[in-house]
């Protein structure tokens, strides 16, 4: 029996454990934090990522490793390559642990960013700046996630308190871009070539975090469809990819930027749990493992509502006709993700009825938008 | 977090937890088998159905206890009972495990069955063949299932050699019924009282072993269905039931008649992970746990096709467009469930041909009916 070892172990793990047990698979964890929650659904190897004694015996006791969080050292993933197969490729996760590998890779891919500057240093802040302007967004290059690590710039005021606050690390400044709306697209290519791409997806956010996912998104079809998928290709056929690939895109003016791509599945990819004739969870192990993909049609229109910070009386949502829970099995904490819910009906006005009826349980104001 | 206590670990335990963590659920499994397959998926306690220590341990484990299999000794269901609540209630288990009570029970309700005699001896068989006729069959009262314990009488030759293979223990003769077809309802009830009926669910056996479901059942709706669900409503009430039920079912002259009932989730229910709004397993477990049940419709008409005795490659099925691979991590032995392919289409014409891929790779005879 194949035994997939995933790097990491938290709700993605988990839920790409849920996926996998159906196809036979069985799963390995490893992870720094005991209380992990994937580890309630497989073995969990507690160690650090410098831990080489650990990783060697990880690798032998597993058929292939994959991840399921990005901010893993590019180094643990190479030592674990000597081994066994890894994927999606570690170089993959070398590009997507910094902003400027990542933006420098779309630009000489030829796809759409905002405009960014490599900052080191106060003087450069100040050049990057002058050449890019304001409004912009400062960000570390590294170790940033769920809007963690950024400022934005409005006045030149701005550049002393942003760089206090993050500076004296690698840094990227980025114009803004008054984007209209903010959209994702999931893809999958299997260690065989093959490639598929969920429906474009139109996603929420507030204080950084993803709130509201709705797949298909609204006029994403056609042109707007293609452009997506052709950023998804370039992206997957230059780095070698093997997995499901996540990149965040703007919408402005007609045309997609891509603002930050996460090599693994992606919150934005919840709702093809139940919204897709097969999940990116699934898919993902079907492309590590090199079985053909499962089709990546969306199953009517869905909504996927992040629950954060705390979780809503499980009875209140369940009685949510049509309401799918998924729960982490992790402790409360402000800011968390917890679980998510997901809702599928045949059309959009079904949907935002659902939408209003989540909204009672689920203190989630930009439902109203 | 609530931690499920399941006896038995075999592939409906394995279901069981797929669907239980995202309700954010823990589960720990009692079985006497070591190997058994839902033990990847939670805390497994291997011990006999008799070893008290380990039944009071598990019950100080959990929070409530539930089962996936009817042939647990009642008196182990009642002794957890005594620390834990058990949901189906202890006497389903008794009734389900004994043909002649069940029967008893349906023809108490006013519930259609064969003709039925209890048989002990050797003359009690002669007379209740005097009585019902043949072709009958000669079935154990207890521990039968997959068509285990069962001889059909066709004349009276048969009478000596069906006799000697499954005399000397507690038996039923039962009027052989020229079906048409095979039907099952599952039922849910929840500790609430609230009740869900699927959509009537046709089967064909094979060997006395569940091949091929497709649900809903071709002109299952209607007087058919209100039928199927007054057999389950009377029953599920006059059990005092609490979780998912399954009623085996016989289509003959328009009419319904109760075969057996299963107080567990059922392979003919497996089609609901992705062919019903919501699946058996969770609104199993919303039902034990006094949760809202969630919607029971059919998303489109399903097929599920059980995988015996070997595993054809998964790559293969799961080529099959549409195709969803569920295995259930069991080693191969003939006639042994290893899992199950579930096919889910908007109509019949397409369902065909999705059969008709599978069963170039499943040997499945029962497809081309």
């Amino acid at each position: 029996m194949t035994v997939v070892g995933v790097l990491g172990a938290g709700q993605l793990g988990r839920m790409l454990a849920l996926a996998g047990y159906p196809l036979g698979l069985r799963f390995a964890f490893f992870d720094e934090n005991a209380e992990a929650p994937a580890g309630q659904l497989g073995d969990l190897t507690v160690a650090g990522w410098d831990d080489h004694a650990a990783l060697d015996a990880f690798a032998d006791a597993v058929d292939l490793v994959t991840y399921e969080f990005e901010n893993i050292p590019v180094a643990a993933a190479e030592r674990l390559a000597k081994h066994v197969p890894v994927f999606p490729p570690p170089k993959a996760l070398d590009v997507a642990q910094d902003r400027l590998k990542e933006k420098t890779l779309f630009r000489r891919l030829d796809i759409g960013t905002a405009p960014f500057v490599t900052v080191d240093t106060r003087d450069d802040l100040e050049r990057a700046v002058a050449a890019i302007g304001v409004p912009s967004v400062l960000k570390t290059r590294t170790q940033g996630y769920d809007g963690k690590g950024q400022r934005v710039l409005r006045r030149g005021d701005d550049l002393d308190p942003a760089f206090a606050a993050i500076g004296g690390r690698p840094l990227i400044l980025e114009g803004f871009v008054p984007f209209e709306r903010e959209l994702s697209i999931i893809a999958a290519r299997s260690r065989t070539g093959e490639t598929a791409y969920w429906p474009l997806v139109e996603n929420v956010h507030r204080d950084g975090i993803l709130r509201l996912s709705i797949a298909p998104a609204a006029a994403g079809n056609g042109a707007l469809a293609d452009q997506a998928a052709a950023i998804a290709a370039k992206t997957l056929e230059a780095l070698d990819y093997v997995g499901v690939l996540a990149i965040e895109l703007f919408q402005h003016e007609g045309r997609l930027l891509a603002n930050e791509m996460a090599p693994r599945v992606h919150n934005s990819g919840h709702w093809t749990i139940e919204g897709a004739k097969t999940s990116q969870f699934e898919n993902h192990l079907r492309a590590v493992l090199g079985f053909p993909l499962g089709a990546t049609d969306a199953i009517g229109v869905s909504a996927m509502v992040n629950l954060i910070g705390e979780t809503p009386d499980p009875a209140g949502l369940l009685g949510i006709e049509g309401a799918h829970l998924h729960l982490y099995g992790k402790p409360a904490r402000p800011g968390r993700k917890l679980g998510h819910v997901t809702l599928v009906e045949p059309g959009r006005a079904a949907l935002e009825s659902a939408l209003a009826r989540v909204a009672t349980l689920v203190d989630e104001p930009t439902l109203s938008r």
